[in-house]
């Protein structure tokens, strides 16, 4: 019946919660922002702040619950194990963790990195990630490459309808520490500086020397006349530039094209950044994809319970 | 008269100070430190703290007093123009900026950087570097490559007996940063464990990505097992294996051998960084090099005072 929820989903990372009610169809009914991440959760807390606060809200009490990212952490409402790629859909809809009657958790993701060799992790992008494939049955055929921007942004590569592995760069990171904390220190508000942002993409470079290029940030300013409110866009370019430049490293090889799934301004500037290295983009909305991905999640999952 | 002290020497920096007295013969005869940097000033204030704290510590009031660093910026006593590369010597004794009767402050440097083509800035460093210089006859003819590790490091190329040029790179501070306020989070203590530096060193890779590799320390954790006690020695390893990966970008080509000045330890990480690279190294004093260095400054300035 639409219009009346009959789902819950959420994507309920370290430092936000974002929630929505679906009908029937997989129509959103309901939204719910929060800063409300499991990193300001007590140990146990995460329970209570769903039944009290998130079903009440969505009007959701008693539907059948997907939650995905940090939610299935040890800073959340329980440790989920996570699953080794390559991972497609269906593997993901059978691992779900029950938490409570009705109540599931998607598990994240793990990689051997092809940068390092490390292992890689993801919590919550694996959904986006499945969303962005079942809007469009051609990008379940064949290889892509994608990035989502973000706090800890993440390279991915997708074969087959399944996400063969992944890279992380802690960029966004990087960016809040410098603005709050270092020399470099600016305000986040002024990042809307193109000229700014795109004299940083140039002194990115080929993206080595990271720690020598940011100094520069400092430098045009105390001894290039540089103005001090400029330092917060210009590092932004900086440190998506270096990005970027590395992005044959972080995918194993050069992209022909990117798909960017992510909040829009941020991608923007990341196509700013790969056009700059030759690259494609097309950039595609973050919210939509974990919808998409959660909702499809979800009816796999009930159809995987059917007899 | 041996052992009496003659004059006073400092290298006041943003966050510490370090003050001698020298006598006639330029041999030490005081010492003091103090973490009295001047970001911790008001405005003003430098002199009082000269006046009443370093001076009567060192017993050295009425004495003539030379010093470098941060003291000489718009944050310390007064601000003294940088002076552009390239510069010897003779060129930092002639611009000396009397503060107060016989209390000079010497000037600090700009370039143009190798790297980005931006500026570049040292307060202080020089010092060090034209210590290292007045210490061998050598030194002074040919070309040589130092690099002096710390929060801001620099990498700088001299060419008969003068600084051509250098680039900072803010490792040092990036490294606090990660250790005090990011995911990575960790206790600078546990920084000693070699076999973690060694394995960070690795991962440094050919030093691009970094934003990404810096993450692997976090996924080797929480998905590899490795202990998080780990984490500081293994972010050491993966910082300055990325700076000393960059070493030919930083120097303008690739060195044969590379002279460390600086703190022992710290100077020990770099060269081990360097070996990997297939650089030679050799390690020098940076306490030893101030001294030297503000010591020649001194005599040279006051034979430039003579009729």
């Amino acid at each position: 019946m639409a219009g009346v929820a009959a789902r819950l989903i959420a994507d309920w990372g370290t430092t936000h919660l974002r929630a929505w009610a679906l009908d029937a169809d997989g129509a959103v009914v309901g939204r719910l922002t929060l800063a409300r991440g499991v990193r300001g959760l007590a140990p146990g807390e995460a329970e209570a702040v769903f039944r009290q606060e998130i079903q009440p809200a969505l009007r959701a009490a008693g539907l059948p619950a997907l939650l995905c990212g940090m939610v299935g952490s040890n800073l959340g409402w329980t440790p989920v194990a996570y699953l080794a790629c390559p991972v497609g859909a269906r593997e993901i809809a059978a691992n779900l963790c029950e938490v409570a009657p009705g109540v599931r958790i998607a598990p994240g993701l793990r990689t051997s990195g092809v940068l390092t060799g490390a292992p890689d992790v993801m919590r919550g992008e694996e959904t986006q990630i499945l969303g962005w494939m079942a809007d469009d049955p051609a990008r379940t055929r064949g290889r892509h490459f994608l990035c989502l921007p973000g706090t800890h942004a993440k390279w991915v590569q997708v074969e087959e309808g399944r996400i063969i592995s992944f890279v992380t760069a802690m960029t966004g990171e990087l960016y809040a520490l410098l603005m709050r904390h270092s020399v470099l220190r600016g305000d986040p508000a002024d990042a809307e500086d193109d000229a700014a942002f795109c004299a940083g993409l140039e002194a990115a470079g080929d993206g080595g020397a990271l720690a020598a290029r940011l100094f520069s940030a400092r430098a045009r300013v105390v001894a290039g006349g540089a103005p001090a409110r400029e330092t917060s866009a210009y590092v932004s370019g900086l440190l998506i530039g270096a990005e970027v430049a590395a992005a044959p490293a972080l995918l194993g090889e050069t992209p022909h094209t990117v798909h960017l799934l992510g909040e829009p301004a941020l991608c923007d500037r990341y196509a700013a950044a790969l056009a700059r290295n030759g690259a494609a983009c097309q950039i595609h909305d973050g919210e939509a994809a974990v919808i998409a991905g959660l909702g499809s999640i979800s009816i796999l999952s009930q159809k995987g319970d059917a007899p």
